[in-house]
């Protein structure tokens, strides 16, 4: 029986909520700590996810900081490399965006994170889209054709850098003095219209080979990039029709590109508020957010198309207000939201349930999750979640310790990890020498 | 009493010497060993030295990869951050170049390591100078003026980067709420001829402040940027008389910048082979370089102006020729070599003692390297020496065990650390927000 994969989202070090670093418990200065980023992945290894997943953009910080931490590690590589010699199974995956980097620079690093862990690389190629993130680069963004067509080149040239020594290119026979063999070390030689390099590159394979491609986003351009290179999309979706018609699009680029569409996984985001009942997960969650209730009182107004009072936030919505109420076409929660709406609960706690987080939200005993996941497993529309706790500091161990076991019960998720890199435990072949598909 | 500093040279795990993988009780597969470079780097910590320094510089490998490993670390930047949380006091420096990066990049990744370690980061930051460097990049190698334009501006946004939060502007207070503080974090809008970047960064300071600038070089460029920016200069100079006028150069230059000029400490190069005595020492370098011997034959000619003749390495070189030699003004090694070979060591001897060499070369008992430092410091030549040991896996032990405690015991070089920053241990201030002088 085919099983899923499981991922954690490893952000600023404190948790997804933006409330999480001032949580009960929490080391305020995780946000510069290693050593929390290093426990946290150790407690998703404890728990056999296939991988950390580190998002990045560096953009604008000044609008919330006075309240709220950065949402990203102070430098995604780095807290990899920590990992690496802390870890021994768990996949490392950064994002790594293809505008403003050299390819060669990319190549290179990526590729000594594989070495370090041992074939344990991931690479989330993406591009770079905000202004705020070119203006830290002194640059305007540039057009979704030239963003894509660099991209398109980059991780072409890159995956032919990581490939220009075969398999068995290095002898280091100390009797000979055979360092290596030159004829399997080939320069790429590779000039596009953005980017280009001679290479070759001074690295030897991994015990994976290279390491492996994802990609996020969901538009036309990212289903064709993903679909002729990435073998993992970290994907985005409200509901099970919405997520399975993206792995889908993501399944069928990946045919057009000549390839198995189970060379692609499709992995769907999910954030958790582990706890006894579904009354506590709302109080944690009420916790983490305060600060934020009157904007998204407003957000949900627009959402439902209907006036709510943030300063009532005890009471459930009147009758004639949900009869009143229509959900907003160009936001996917809202249907969701006037869902809950529904079921009776007071103003704040409709919030609580999540209907205006960046993936669906379960707040509740560590059953609900995994009803959910294995929901959208089964009906096709994931081929596995990335997680992201509310809180790092106590929302992982609650995931590896009541959520996982259930899953494992269920034969939904394996019991262990089936090798050491990640090409063995995402299912995907080992990749040596360039590609010959490019 | 001044005391001296010492760096360790941290290169492709093996040595120095091009023979170094091959050595007996080398792991061949050092290349790619992130525990030999932790382990190398302990070693040096037991030894206190001051810092490690990884060269840098991607370039062409072709040529000598059948029998020599590529010189470089798979990426420094990877290689520092397994070290950092494995060493606890000795400063990491990694040398990044301003040509083919982009600051925000670099301000970010090295501010990171310096958060990661505690304040022991040290950028090496230095312009590319080889087409086969720029080749890797799709690019051609730009003029000098506009290498060391693009450098001038790149550390000056870098170091407005690092210091775009305030001292005390990282609040993180549980109890209010109150994250940051917005009036210590400025944006630092940075736009030159060749680079820019608004910011800030999202790094608070580390235990140091920021990073340490260290540059590498000797043209009258290097002096200019090394003055201005630099507290610690990574030299290369045969003779007591070459170094110290050099040492002046970039002092002249930190006061023509208004600086105290001892803020810069230059630090000059040093190859070790400890052994027992001299001829074992030789025989070891005998060992490293044999497969060397006709091409360094073939060079010694020209430094000396004679011919030699690489089929007869056992004999000293004859009267006739001595007296006919003339040391090569184009070869600042040439005079020593002559002076070498004028103490009647044969053609084999006169290689193995290093007169061909990127440094001036000890090979001997711990006193004599103890002794060229000693004559070295004490002529105003240098403030420290960074040591390239020919074999890491047991050169830097050597030098641990028999040169530390000498150059302890005469009162030249310190006892224990003095703190656990790398400002602290080299006696330069910290620093804090954007500096005041660019």
């Amino acid at each position: 029986m085919k099983k899923m994969l499981i991922g954690l989202h490893l952000g600023n070090g404190y948790g997804s909520s933006p409330g999480a670093w001032r949580f009960s418990g929490v080391n305020p200065q995780s946000y510069t700590s290693y050593d929390a980023r290093v426990q946290q992945a150790q407690a998703a290894e404890r728990g056999k996810f296939q991988f950390i997943f580190l998002p990045d953009g560096p953009g604008a910080i000044m609008a919330d900081i006075e309240s709220e931490a950065p949402n990203f590690n102070l430098d995604v590589m780095m807290t990899l490399a920590a990992v690496a010699r802390e870890t021994e199974y768990i996949g490392l995956v950064a994002t790594g965006s293809t505008t403003f980097n050299e390819p060669f620079n990319l190549a290179r690093q990526y590729k000594a994170l594989d070495i370090m862990s041992h074939g344990r690389a991931g690479w989330n190629a993406i591009t770079s889209s905000g202004n705020d993130v070119a203006a830290n680069y002194g640059k305007i963004i540039p057009t979704s054709a030239e963003r894509y067509g660099r991209a398109h080149e980059s991780i072409q040239l890159i995956q032919a850098l990581w490939g220009s020594w075969g398999k068995d290119a290095w002898i280091h026979d100390q009797k000979t003095g055979y360092f290596a063999d030159k004829d399997q070390i080939v320069p790429i030689n590779l000039q596009g219209k953005f980017v280009g390099s001679r290479g070759p590159l001074y690295i030897p394979p991994s015990e994976q080979g290279q390491p492996v491609i994802f990609h996020a986003g969901g538009s036309p351009n990212a289903h064709e990039l993903a679909g002729r290179f990435a073998n993992v999309v970290i994907g985005a979706a409200f509901t099970i029709e919405d997520a399975r018609a993206q792995r889908n699009a993501f399944r069928e680029s990946a045919e057009r590109h000549g390839r198995n569409p189970d060379e692609i996984k499709y992995i769907a985001g999910l954030m958790t508020s582990i706890a006894g009942n579904r009354r506590e997960g709302l109080d944690r969650r009420i916790i983490l957010t305060q600060h934020l209730f009157p904007q998204r009182v407003s957000y949900l107004q627009q959402m439902l198309g209907i006036p709510l009072n943030d300063k009532d936030l005890d009471s459930p919505l009147s009758q004639t207000l949900l009869n009143a109420a229509r959900p907003s076409p160009y936001d996917p929660r809202s249907s969701h939201a006037l869902k809950i709406a529904k079921e009776g609960w007071s103003l704040r706690d409709i919030i609580a349930h999540g209907v205006i987080d960046y993936h669906p939200v379960i707040a509740g005993p560590g059953i609900e999750p995994a009803d959910h996941m294995q929901r959208w497993f089964e009906a096709g529309a994931a081929d596995g979640f990335w997680i992201s706790p509310d809180v790092n500091f106590d929302g992982i161990d609650a995931f590896v310790n009541e959520v996982v076991p259930i899953l494992q019960q269920r034969g939904l998720f394996h019991q262990d990890y089936e090798g050491k890199t990640l090409r063995e435990n995402l299912g995907i072949p080992d990749q040596y020498g360039v590609d010959p598909r490019v």
